[in-house]
């Protein structure tokens, strides 16, 4: 199907219920009896229980269990800042898909405000009627610290999908390939191309795993940590990784002689000629989106291993509904508040041994993106984990 | 069954699906094609779609019909100011009974924050994700000055459910009251006793109705409008009053040969003399939350013909459940983004045609309050209003 086409039937799709999420009732009010008892005088009851202290108010209400998905718009897919209105179907995509593949209660929110602090508030007032906040598309640098001051104030699991969903899928990913190609984590040579939201998290959870041997490189070059970085994220991330080492600046220097290439940065960044410079047996994530850091089509002239990407348009699709859908219904099964490294190693873990050892191929290093037993085992281990 | 039995009934019933409010998908998810289409590169291409302007967000995603349920606690049934966590079961209450009633998506968004700038900064911010907004519970005066905000700032219906809800039920029910009791609204003399959210929100819906001979009495006593208020809400109620017609400033002097006793105020104002004391076949409204002004036993000792509370504990129960799910429905439906008050007056005729001439009696002044048919009428009279 051609790209017009395959664009204006999904528009269609989504103007047949006019979108795809929805609100229910959990109870029925058919007699006078059911109005007392959940509306008026019976919600009053509870209503006071709660103010007196006698039930915990996420326990009788949605605010136990409703998944919040924010977003104020600033980077939405590969679009960038394209605003509240036009966030709107991914949000819901995020919040339907929580439901349909884990079911979640979820509530797409967009915020039409720009300002972190303010943001932040505004999500800090809003935090009695979630168990959860899903952040979603927000611009770095600022989604990192929204992240962060959000954790601190809120007594509730904050994570934001584009750090640590891709961060997350992409470790998956990587622990299966390492079982086909057999290389060890701890010589394995990794560069990962473009230091936004994903690029950031990507480089601490490969840091956290134990691969020791990451390169980072932004347009400006490759990060060094005997440079002096005004940029504090610059300078962060130099700090885990061995740019120092290199001879050269650029991604070509960087990817000579390196086993991975992780790029979330932009379209055709990478040659034929600088895959064919990489290591024996290399492999290319090249995630940029929409399009890659090199195509499926140019990949096939190289000696590359092992090639994925983040679009539905390669066999292997790297993507973050492997993570959030489980990752939701596990944390708030075991009542876990704050997410750690641990957890998401473990949930890396969960979501790459869902592919057996007998499929395991270089055409299929992860799991089908809307997998059951993707959530169960996600779930799973975080229950085991908690209980320990 | 007593009070404390029937409250933990109430909160197991609570606890039993945590709370009343769940989202669902409209979707399903069952094929790598369902994702690429909802999902990833099909919500993609919507967002795009929706950026450029090629199609309305409205019809394409669940901002289109999505009615938000908001309040910051501070007014919660007659609890006072108990907080977002407490009032959470209220705005589930509203949120599932439009859905049950009128078939609509709504959300429970409580916010706590009782600055009223600060408030309204936050729903405007948040416009994007609703259709109509729907203020419950928000105390006097600020209430009035956050609608008039949101209804200047907003380009939806918004409606303060304490204010209006109120006003066009009692009108409804005092539409078939003057057909039992044969009295002409022209000559009609009603006292209001509470001028808050529902009391000035009542006194503007008669006055609008037709009902000149108006008398609103405060806690300092009978409002006239021949005296000075620094409070701008009595000067404004004042002028639509002829309380400057008594003699006296209490509400004994104002009941003495009225016709109808209209109280929002609180329990035992009215003794059974005050009620002798008004016209032949008095009328009384005695809607104080939880406890009303004159209660069922005081009123027998009466001439009383006719006698309704808020609660579900007489049979004549005057509630707003009998307007909100059908009014949204109905304004979403002719795609009415102001609300004026001859649709309030078309709603309150809507709602009091549902009682037949046969069913008209003393203790049936209104329909039932889950009646589908009740929705059904508003819809009706709003969608051929705005045909018109």
């Amino acid at each position: 199907m051609d790209n017009q086409k395959f664009n204006k039937e999904c528009i269609d799709k989504h103007l047949e219920h006019c979108g795809k999420w929805d609100s229910r009732s959990l109870v029925k009010f058919t007699t006078r009896d059911d109005l007392n008892v959940y509306y008026a005088k019976g919600a009053g009851a509870v209503c006071s229980a709660i103010k007196n202290q006698e039930i915990d108010f996420r326990k009788c209400t949605s605010a136990g269990r409703n998944v919040a998905v924010i977003s104020n718009g600033t980077a939405v897919l590969g679009l960038g800042d394209i605003g509240t209105k036009a966030a709107m179907p991914v949000m819901e995509a995020k919040a339907v898909l929580m439901n349909q593949l884990a079911g979640l209660t979820a509530t797409p929110i967009v915020i039409n405000e720009k300002d972190p602090d303010k943001l932040i508030e505004m999500i800090v007032a809003m935090q009695d009627n979630f168990a959860a906040i899903h952040l979603e598309d927000i611009k770095a640098p600022e989604c990192v610290y929204i992240e962060t001051e959000l954790q601190k104030r809120l007594d509730m699991p904050v994570y934001h999908d584009d750090q640590h969903g891709t961060a997350v899928a992409v470790l998956a990913a990587l622990i299966n390939t390492l079982k086909i190609i057999k290389k060890d984590k701890a010589t394995l040579r990794v560069v990962v191309c473009g230091i936004g939201a994903a690029g950031q998290a990507i480089i601490k959870i490969l840091n956290n795993f134990g691969i020791k041997n990451i390169i980072a490189v932004e347009k400006a070059g490759i990060l060094k940590n005997n440079r002096q970085y005004n940029n504090p994220i610059w300078k962060e991330i130099s700090q885990l990784t061995i740019g120092h080492t290199i001879i050269g600046d650029s991604l070509s220097d960087a990817l000579k002689g390196s086993d991975v290439f992780i790029g979330v940065s932009a379209k055709n960044l990478v040659s034929a000629e600088m895959v064919n410079n990489m290591n024996d047996n290399p492999v290319v994530f090249a995630m940029a989106n929409p399009f890659p850091e090199i195509d499926k089509v140019a990949i096939k002239d190289t000696k590359c291993q092992i090639y994925a990407t983040g679009s539905s348009e390669t066999i292997n699709q790297i993507n973050n509904v492997l993570v959030f859908p489980g990752m939701f219904k596990g944390l708030l099964e075991a009542k876990i508040k704050t997410i750690t490294y641990p957890i998401f190693l473990a949930i890396a873990q969960a979501i790459a041994s869902c592919v057996s050892q007998k499929e395991l191929d270089n055409n299929v290093i992860v799991p089908n993106n809307i997998s059951l037993e993707v959530v169960r085992k996600i779930v799973k281990v975080l229950v085991v984990k908690n209980a320990k």
